[in-house]
């Protein structure tokens, strides 16, 4: 849990100013100490914090035009204003700082709160989990919003999907992986919940940011790593290192971004403000998943045809372990608590319809597609 | 074309009346015959038809959210005042009512404007094209909006994508389907280009409105029908007279539900207002197929389970045929004029690096995830 007196002070110091602030707005907005010409014509500013680096492609973007869209759509009156990673709190503080109101909201991915919580990897990403449209239908339409906000409301915290970045790719491998003793003693470049996963089967997880990760490939400190996908691969260029690029990203299958609010922030707001913050979240979840597939359509078209890279796909036998183990790390989290169980039982329930029908619309219609016949061109 | 002269006429109108009421409201809403209550308080009311009705499952509750999100976020100030099918004119004048001025905006889908040009197929849906995450894609990311502008524009409107229905079951059949053989002959319910190709594969395809599908069912008059998905098939009952539900549904692969403006209502708008229609059209465009997806999961499993339906998959020479059939379907639009050609253009160059985009993330894992392996639960 959050410090809770820290937090009652911020925002009862908030409560007080905007109760005063709708009927005498010049007058409180002279005597405070928050900025004046924000409220002095009944504006109100919000501060976002990231957890990308400034216009970072897709996530970071995607958070800017999140904000720019709020802003945009109420002419002014709620502006919201961005702070790129480590320009107000260090990137993982963004939940507490939203939290204790600090900030009034975040741009990020849940599973970066699971010390809070492991039940906030499931509003991200788990392995071996549910893609992006089947989070929002399991999000928006089954439940998991309700279990999302008992849970986050324990932290003063509103939180709602606000972008995905579709199926990751499996990663940068410099050698091939013909079966699963391949992945023995092979250190790789993995964090969360997919790192315990290759723990699993034998392999050395380790995280590392972003910008180490190309130097460690390089070195050999590392044998392989995986990072989003085609779009953003292609801009580390890993391909430089590593031959073999490898399908599916079973850790990642719909990494939900997310949003989230402080709960006393989110209380003053009007009816018609909550509806503009919940409609820019919505616009965006569809708007960056839509960015990620075409950008990584054409990235992986260079990728191929002018880098020469190497697709390949992981062995039946691999993926079948991995799809084991990652039931297995999921149970573990599950078996932690109650918060955790509930959330858990929801998602496995969930799945099991989701694959059902994946089964007969969009797997079966892409295998469908993708056979033998000529069409138009 | 639409009739230029009734349109002229009709968006001078507004724009006259538009002109004069921001400076002086109160004046001359007294003096218009337009609704006085709302421009008294700087308000303005649009009218939305839609080719949907009342609160019919996922399309038209989606429309009807998509109205009151308009609503809500602008406190009112762009009040949509939504109309189901036939209460303002009947439901594929739809797109004439808005082009000419008779309503400011519609919800419906662009294959039923292929009438005024065979192009607006590509905005909705076609056989074995895309996905709905994919046609997101091609029209936020890939250049599908700007040749969806200059097509519309034509008309008066601007469009945007607003819903989806995701993958659409191929259809009831009161027989199963072993080989192309089979299709020689059977009369089947498919309207639009799924109904063509099924004539190229030698199927008689009739176009039915919804409520006449079950008693030619019944009767016999047809063997076979396709309609929507599990959610909205198990509502018309047509498990209780066909045994056989087939997948996938080439015809209708992620049928794009839309809005449309009248291009001078849309240029009177504010930028903020611009930016709250934009919104709430997207936001609806995710929310809608996340409740398609989550209320066919739960459907499928009620079907099988308390109804027995035999879910079956058509052979692979049918799909190849249907496939080949799909291809010659629309580049037979593509030759018609230069506007398809474009358009034409634009959609197969997308499909095919979508295809390849598909085959190492949606659709791989998906056949990985379903490899057998215990998981959870």
């Amino acid at each position: 849990m959050v410090p809770s007196i820290r937090r009652e002070e911020m925002s009862m110091k908030r409560r007080d100013f905007i109760k005063g602030a709708v009927p005498a707005a010049a007058g409180l907005a002279a005597a405070s100490s928050l900025s004046a010409p924000a409220y002095a014509q009944g504006k109100r500013q919000l501060k976002l914090v990231t957890t990308w680096p400034k216009n970072f492609p897709g996530l970071g973007t995607g958070a800017q035009r999140y904000a720019d869209r709020i802003t945009a759509m109420t002419d002014g009156t709620l502006e919201v204003k961005l702070f790129a990673a480590g320009e107000l709190v260090p990137p993982f503080e963004s939940f507490d700082a939203v939290s204790t109101g600090t900030a009034d909201m975040y741009h990020g991915a849940e599973y970066y709160w699971q010390g809070k919580s492991p039940a906030f990897n499931f509003f991200a990403a788990v392995p071996f989990g549910l893609t992006a449209t089947e989070m929002n239908a399991w999000i928006y339409h089954g439940g998991g919003q309700q279990l999302w906000d008992e849970l986050s409301a324990k932290f003063n915290i509103k939180a709602m999907p606000c972008g995905n970045t579709g199926v990751q790719m499996g990663g940068w491998f410099n050698k091939e992986i013909t079966s699963l003793d391949d992945f023995k003693g092979l250190t790789m470049r993995m964090p969360g919940l997919g790192g315990e996963v290759l723990r699993k089967i034998g392999a050395t997880a380790v995280a590392l940011p972003g910008g180490e990760i190309f130097p460690a490939l390089q070195s050999g400190a590392i044998d392989a790593t995986e990072w989003v996908g085609p779009w953003n691969d292609l801009a580390f260029g890993f391909y430089r290192i590593a031959k073999f690029y490898y399908y599916p990203g079973f850790h990642e299958p719909g990494a939900t971004l997310s949003t989230g609010i402080n709960l006393d922030t989110w209380n003053e707001l009007t009816e018609g403000q909550k509806a503009v913050v919940e409609a820019a979240a919505k616009a965006e979840n569809t708007y960056m998943l839509a960015e990620f597939n075409a950008q990584n359509g054409n990235a992986l078209n260079t990728l191929v045809n002018e880098h020469n890279v190497q697709l390949k796909k992981f062995p039946e036998d691999v993926l079948k372990a991995i799809g084991k183990a990652s039931g297995e790390v999921i149970a573990d989290l599950a078996a932690q608590n109650e918060d955790v169980a509930k959330v858990y039982d929801s998602f496995i329930k969930f799945r099991q319809n989701a694959m059902e029908w994946a089964s007969v619309s969009d797997q079966a219609y892409w295998e469908a597609r993708a056979l033998d016949y000529p069409y138009g061109g």
